[in-house]
């Protein structure tokens, strides 16, 4: 029996895809940065069948690529050119396996998509509050392996902050069972530490226990404009004080980003009559009812007479709240209509993204003439996309061709920064190199130990994260 | 020249313990149950020094034993019997190297007392929440290796949430540098967390990052009486809907835990006139200014109608939410003046406190008749401390001699309903075994291959956390 009639007999011929126009879509990186080739994209229905299938996959020397909801901004979910491996889609582990409002736990397999993770704990009464952008075809399994972001880390944490336990199946097929919903738990070594953000280099997730918490029952949200993001980070620690810590969002947007989406996304426009340098998109939210209102025009009316603020608007309802948000989440599809971009998602300290900014701005305008720096991002979280928009009139194709000097410039500031050059998109194949190249030996050496001690044969995933010896 | 002697040329010779009289206090464990023997107990003063013992060390085969305060309580800590070891105290790497109120980060060496950063924290108008009975003498590189709970885990987590980089010398004696002060970074596998709860088995961590958080301006403390613990899970869901999750403690208090405080713990009262069953510490405790009280008695208002609460008392005054404090943390103290005590450190999920405590409480009755169930402790956190005391008149040595049978019962129940059979103690040498008999085979043989690709010739805290090969 060949290893697509055994995948065939574990899955079911109809969930084992090797038509290329069936493949077409698991193939296909976010960006068109890759576009690989496989033997079969195969989408098992259970825990059991991921793990018969990986083991057939393991006997038979054949490489695996785990699969989510294929959002991935670096490439970790698709094979490479060579189509000798096997793609496995957890699309068809789709089911919520519990939600409990006593425990504040929901159970996912983890083909769940994003939102509907949201949805279900928002019917019980709760929050997920994992959020970014492609939350509507995301899926949970891929935001656990890469470790994801997005806009509620500041008070809630990193996708790992959020899990209380995980199945996942090893390289040879062996199911490990972490699948807890514990609190504490000091028995041994931080497994399902690992696990997370090595996109699937080390197993593939199948299911999870997420944290959830009680649902904001005030929710308040401003917009500011600003004259510099230290003045940003300075209302960040006030909101924190003034509100309990209830500061939810925090994000940071410069005047060309107001611009570009205005000028090219439907429904974006500036709240205020004046220009101004910089915009915070500050959000406060909390379950306890009543008090973050007063609590923001208190901040916000010290702000004024101390400079820190020099407008602000209040969003007065949920719809003036989205008009905010979709000011922020605007940016990426405005720079893409304005031309090339070269990307960056750069961390540092908190209290050094205004000097991140202001070096890395002065070093690329230097490099390159006219480039337009559009520095946005997760402010609370020290968390920046870096982006450069191409020079007006210029080539997009020469102008992206600069791309790798353009990081370097970048990720040099930032590493001597003590910051990190891939803050929530992770590694995947599209900064292995990068990686190589800025990561201590140490580290190097590290990654390469486990990567072996778990999966010698370096059939999981291969290629990703973890530089191969040189 | 002998390695001792290298390690004086190291460190300087008053830093290297041989006689019995220096070295009494670092060989023996917290409880008695343990009593060690060294070559030496060494103290470098610098993370340099300590990579140098190490190397040393490593260099002439030579076991070494972390420790931080000695405070542990499952022996991870102390070294063998056998004498071949050499301790290594970070007591010596003491210094807290910055606090920043900006980025609300403290970065510490190992070495520094608990209550030392929590003050330092407090001084910069902030809170480092890590609160646990040892807090004046345990020391941060410890609590950072046992991923130590205490009593604020439910709101700002374990240690492993708190720390946001780490400083590690690897049992080869390199130095892995992760001090970094990173609120995301995706940049491979999580290395700081195995090193997080490894007990010193993977390496020594010397130095971290550590998070903090907005200084609480308002905190309002109850003690309330209740009929069963499936009122306190109750209690503890309304508590963190209604104060925008600011519940920062949720202590379960069984009634035999207040009369064994009231008898043998000087200062301890019963603040109620008629005895109850259950009592409820409940904190609530934020930056933002106000209102919490009032949510807290409407609160209480609203469980008086329903049955939930039998009877409360606010504390109206530091002094009398310290005597609540002291109720609780006087049962071990109390327990111990009461005769010979069994312990068990567990988790089940939040939902299932109640159940366990039951079943474990009929199991453990049945078995010795007599035995005395205090089960108290971290209820938001599925955390019990279900401890047994011995029954009235009985023969303190003849009850100990019943551990393992009482252990088996109790983990037995615990492990079936999903649950942890350590949940802030860790396993140290005092669990191994239980480990080992109750881990899947699929864990052990993960833990000992990371194990080996770290520590390939089992130098570093040997016999510790990791259940040696049959």
């Amino acid at each position: 029996m060949t290893l697509l009639d055994q995948v065939c007999s574990i899955v079911g011929p109809g969930n084992v895809l090797t038509a290329a126009a069936d493949q077409e879509s698991y193939l296909e990186e976010e960006r068109g940065l890759y576009h690989g080739a496989a033997l079969a994209v195969v989408r098992p229905g259970s825990t059991e069948q991921v793990a018969a299938v990986v083991k057939a996959c393991a006997e038979a020397g054949i490489p695996m690529v785990p699969q989510g909801g294929n959002t991935g901004l670096c490439g970790g979910g698709v094979p490479s050119e060579d189509g000798r491996s096997v793609v496995i889609s957890t699309e068809r582990l789709n089911r919520i396996r519990a939600v409990d409002a006593v425990d504040f736990t929901l159970t996912a397999e983890a083909g769940c998509v994003l939102a509907s993770l949201q949805q279900a704990a928002d019917d019980a009464g709760c929050l997920f509050p994992l959020s970014l952008g492609a939350e509507g075809s995301c899926r949970i399994g891929g935001n656990i392996s890469t470790n994801a972001g997005g806009t509620n880390v500041l008070r809630y944490g990193n996708t790992r902050d959020l899990v209380l336990g995980l199945e996942v199946v090893l390289p040879d097929g062996q199911i490990w069972n972490g699948l807890k919903s514990l609190r504490k738990d000091n028995t041994g070594y931080a497994l399902q530490h690992l696990f997370m953000g090595a996109e699937g280099t080390l197993g593939i997730v199948t299911a999870a226990v997420l944290k959830l918490f009680p649902r904001p029952a005030d929710i308040q949200t401003a917009l500011v404009a600003i004259p510099d993001p230290d003045a940003a980070l300075h209302l960040l620690g006030r909101a924190r004080r003034a509100s309990g810590d209830a500061v939810t969002a925090c994000e940071l947007i410069p005047r060309i980003g107001l611009e570009l989406g205005v000028r090219h996304v439907p429904g974006v426009r500036d709240p205020f009559d004046a220009a101004h340098p910089w915009y915070l998109l500050l959000e406060l939210s909390s379950s306890r009812p009543g008090g973050l209102r007063e609590a923001l025009e208190d901040l916000l009316a010290a702000a004024f007479e101390d400079g820190l603020a020099l407008d602000a608007v209040l969003a007065e309802s949920g719809d003036q709240r989205l008009a905010f948000w979709r000011l922020r989440e605007a940016i990426p599809e405005a720079q893409k209509k304005e031309g090339g971009s070269i990307k960056h998602d750069v961390a540092v300290a908190t209290s050094k993204v205004p000097e991140m900014i202001r070096r890395c701005t002065v070093a690329v305008e230097e490099a390159l003439s006219g480039v337009r720096v559009v520095a946005f991002g997760h402010l609370g979280d020290g968390n920046t996309h870096f982006n450069l928009t191409q020079p007006v009139d210029a080539d997009r194709q020469a102008f992206l061709a600069d791309w790798g000097r353009m990081n370097r410039i970048v990720h040099d500031i930032v590493v001597e920064m003590g910051g990190s050059i891939s803050a929530e998109h992770g590694i995947g194949r599209l900064k292995v190199e990068e990686l190589a190249h800025y990561k201590a030996a140490v580290d190097i050496d590290l990654m390469r130990r486990i990567k072996s001690a778990f999966d010698p044969r370096g059939l999981m995933n291969p290629g990703k994260v973890v530089p191969p010896l040189p």
